[in-house]
C-alpha cells in the first residue's frame, strides 16, 4: 500500500499552473496550496472541488510569504512566525475545504518551507505544533528521515515518511540538488522502476548505484513537470499491475 | 442589554494601531483583523489571547486584500470572490483561536466591504453564505437596517444590528458622512448620551435633531480614535450605573 | 502612419503568461507591466531587453495595486494616490529601461486603471500629471475620444489615440463590453477589416452596422487571446500590402 | 566633516513609524523606503517633501519585499534578483523625487540586504551594479569595512563608510547582535562620545574597550528608537560645538 501526492491548486489569479485535472485521477492525495506562495481563496475553492470529485485526500500546502518566489527562496522566519503562517494556512483551507463537503486529511509544507523543516528541528517542532493544535489527528507529511519526521511524531503526530518519483538520491539519502545533471529523472521508465523498487524495498539505487534505505509511505510527483500526466498515468498502472495498493494513509 | 464591540488587532508587522489592551476591560465583543486589510498570523494569535483572558466574545473581521489602502477603498469583487475571501479569512482566525482555546463567535466585515454589503444585496448574501458554511451558529454582525441584516436573516443565521457610539447620523437613519464637520463625535458626554437612548429606546436624534428608529444590538466604537479608551470607560460606567447589562449576542 | 501596440511583460514570478517573443517581431510599440497588476522587477528586465531587440517603442503599463485581480477590478483610489502609484511604476520601469540601454517613449494605464481615466476626469489628470512629472515628453495613451485623451492635451502632453484591434464597438463609439456575444473578435478576417478601415479612415463599422468615428492613431491588439499571434502577423501583412506603414508616434 | 543619516519614510498605509518632522533639522542625509519593506508611494512622496524642505540629501532605501517582516528577515534571492528590485527602487524613489523637484544623491540598502551584502561580495556586487546601472554618480552607502564597501569602490562608484551612533561595537570591529545585552546605546552621553571620537579618530571603543579603527565618513542614528530626537539634537549639538561641520558627502 503506497500513497500518491501530488502538489495542486497553484495557479494564482489570472495565472494558471499545472493540469491539476489531468493528474487528478491517478493520485490518491494532494497538497493544495493556501494563498501564500501560490493559491488564492478562488483556486482554493476550485482546487476543493476537483480534489473531492475525484475522491483524494484533502491536505493544506502551507508556505513562506512570498509570492514571486513562489515560496521556494529561503527566509530567516522565527519558530513562533512559522508557527503562525502555518496555522493561519492551515485554518484557511479547512473552511473552505469543509464548506464543499470535504475533510482536511494532512499538512505538506511547500519549498523552503519543506526544506528548512527537513533540517531544522525548531522549525519542524514549531511545524508540528501548528498541526497539531489545528487538528490532532491530522497527518503531517516530510522528506523521509528528516527533522520534520522527528518533530510530529514526538508531538504525538501521525507522521508519513515521503520519497520523491522523479528525484534522484544521493548515496547518503538526500535529493540530489536540482542544479546537479540527472537531478530530475525525465523518463517514465526509470520513474516507474523506482518508485516500484521504494514501494516494495524501502530502497532507493542513489546516483551512484549504492542502495540507500528510506520510509516509503508516500510518493511524491511533482505535477508542473512536462511529463506529470504521463508519469502519473505509468506509475499507477505500474502499481496495478504489480498488485501495489494506492491508498492516502 | 447590550453588547459593546471594537475592531482589534489592527497592527500590522513592525506597525502598532490601537491600544487594545486599554480597551478591553470596557469591550463585550471585538472584531479581529485577517490579515487582508490589516493584522498578520502573529498579530492575529496576540489578539485572540488577550481577548481571551478579558473574556470577550471573538470575532473575525474580514475585509478586502488592500494593506495600504486598510481596506478602506472599494474594489469590484464579484460575489463569488467576496465569497472566497470572506471564508478564507473565517477560517484562519478560527484555526488561531481554537489553537488558544477560543471559540468564534461572530463575524463582521471590515470597512469598504462593510459598507458595499450594507447597500449591495449580492455582496451581502455572499458575505451571510461564507459564514453560514464556515458554521451555522456564528452571529453576523452588520449596519442596522442594512442590505447584511437582510441576508444574514435570509440565510438562517442569527443578524446582530450595529448602531454606532461615536458617529452622527443623518435623518434617515444613515451615518454622515465622514468628511462632514461632526460626522465624528468627540466627547465623552454626547456619546454616552446617544448610547443609553439608542440602548433604552432603539432611537437615535439625528444631526438636524430628529428621532430616527433602529436596532441597537450592539454598540460599535472605534478604537483608533483619540479618545476610545476615555469613551470606552465612559460608556461601561454609564450603562452600569443606568442598570443596561453589556453581554455580546 | 499606424502604430501596433500590445501589453507585454505580464508574467509573475513563476508564473507565465502571453507569449511575447512569438508577438514582438508584427509590433511598433509595447507596454510593459511595473510590478503592481502583473510582471516583477526580473519580468521587466527580461522584457525590456526583448522589446529593444526587436525595436519597439517600451512603454510603462501602470495598473492598480492588485495582482489577484490583474488590475482588472475597479478600486476607488483618490487622485492623489493615483498619481503617486502611476509616478512610482514609471519610475521603475524607467530605471530597468534606461539600464538595459533604452528609452521610455510613452505611459498607457492599465485594465480598470484605464477605464476608471477614460471617464473620470479627476483620475484621467492625476495621470496626466504623473506622466508629466516624469517627463514631459513621454506620450500617453488613451482610449480614443476619453477624459485621458483630455487631460492629456490638457496639461500639455503628447496623447496618442487608441482603438482596437479585435474589440467590437457600439454604435456610440464604445467597447462593446466584454460579457456580450462578439465583443472579441475571433476571426482574422474580421480584425484585419477592422484594422484598415480604422487605419484609413479614422472610423469603425459597430456591431449594428453603422459607421462611427474615431481618433485611431495606435491600434491594441489583445496579447493574451488564442489567436494573439494569428492577428498581429495578419495586420501585419495587411497593412504592409495596402502600403500603411507601421511606426510607433 | 561627518554626515549624519537616518531612515526616514518608514510609514504604511495607514501606519505611522518615526517621527520624520522632528529629526530631520539635525540630519544631514536620509534614507527613504521604497515600498518593498516600508514606505508607499504616497509616504514616499511625503517624505522626499518634507526632505526637500529640510535641505537633507535624498537617498533610496531599498529592501527585500517582505512588508510583513520590515525587510529585517534573510531571504535567498539571487544576486539576479538583488540587482533587478534594487534598480526597480532606486527607479520609483528617483522619480517621485525629480518630481518634487529633488535629486537623488545616494543609495543604502536596509535591514536583511544590508546585512548580506555586507558579507555576501556577490550580492554586495549586485547591489553596486544596480546603483551604477541607475546613475554612475550615486553613493552607495554601506557598513564600514564591508564587501558593499569593496563592491562599490570596485565598481567605480562613490562609497560611503557608515558607522553607528547608537550601536555598541565588538573588538573585531562588527556590531554587536541586537540580542546582546547593550548592543543599543541608551544614553544620549554615551552616544555623543562614541560619536565624537569616531568623527575625529575614525576609531570606536568596543564594548570590552579596545579600540577599533574604523572609516566613518556617515553616521546612522537609528530613527525608530525611543531616544531617536534627543539623541540627533545632543549629537548635532555636540559637533557644532566642536567645530565638527556636518554635511553629506
Amino acid at each position: 500500500m503506497i500513497d500518491l501526492n501530488c502538489d495542486l491548486g497553484e495557479s494564482f489569479g489570472p495565472w494558471p499552473m499545472g493540469n491539476d485535472l489531468a493528474l487528478l485521477p491517478f493520485l490518491t492525495s494532494v497538497n493544495i496550496a493556501c494563498g501564500f506562495h501560490a493559491g488564492d481563496a478562488m483556486v482554493m475553492r476550485h482546487t476543493v472541488r476537483l480534489s473531492i470529485q475525484h475522491g483524494v485526500a484533502l491536505g493544506a500546502h502551507p508556505g513562506y510569504p512570498d509570492l514571486q518566489g513562489f515560496g521556494r527562496r529561503a527566509m530567516s522566519l522565527s519558530p513562533a512566525e512559522v508557527y503562525a503562517i502555518t496555522l493561519y494556512q492551515i485554518g484557511a483551507l479547512r473552511a473552505i475545504a469543509e464548506a464543499e463537503g470535504g475533510k482536511l486529511h494532512h499538512v505538506k509544507p511547500h519549498g523552503a518551507l519543506y526544506n528548512t523543516a527537513a533540517k531544522d528541528r525548531t522549525i519542524a517542532d514549531a511545524i508540528a505544533e501548528a498541526v497539531y493544535k489545528a487538528d490532532p489527528t491530522l497527518w503531517l507529511y516530510g522528506l523521509s528521515g528528516s527533522a520534520l519526521i522527528h518533530a510530529a511524531e514526538a508531538r504525538g503526530l501521525r507522521a508519513c515518511s515521503e520519497v520523491f518519483a522523479d528525484r534522484s538520491y544521493e548515496d547518503d539519502g538526500s535529493l540530489t540538488p536540482r542544479q546537479q545533471p540527472g537531478a530530475l529523472l525525465d523518463n517514465a521508465h526509470t520513474v516507474v522502476a523506482q518508485c516500484l523498487h521504494m514501494a516494495r524495498n524501502h530502497q532507493v539505487v542513489s546516483r551512484n548505484g549504492r542502495p540507500v534505505s528510506l520510509q516509503s509511505e508516500t510518493l511524491c510527483l511533482h505535477g508542473d513537470g512536462p511529463h506529470a500526466e504521463e508519469f502519473a498515468r505509468a506509475i499507477a498502472t505500474a502499481f496495478r499491475e504489480a498488485g501495489i495498493g494506492m491508498k492516502a494513509p
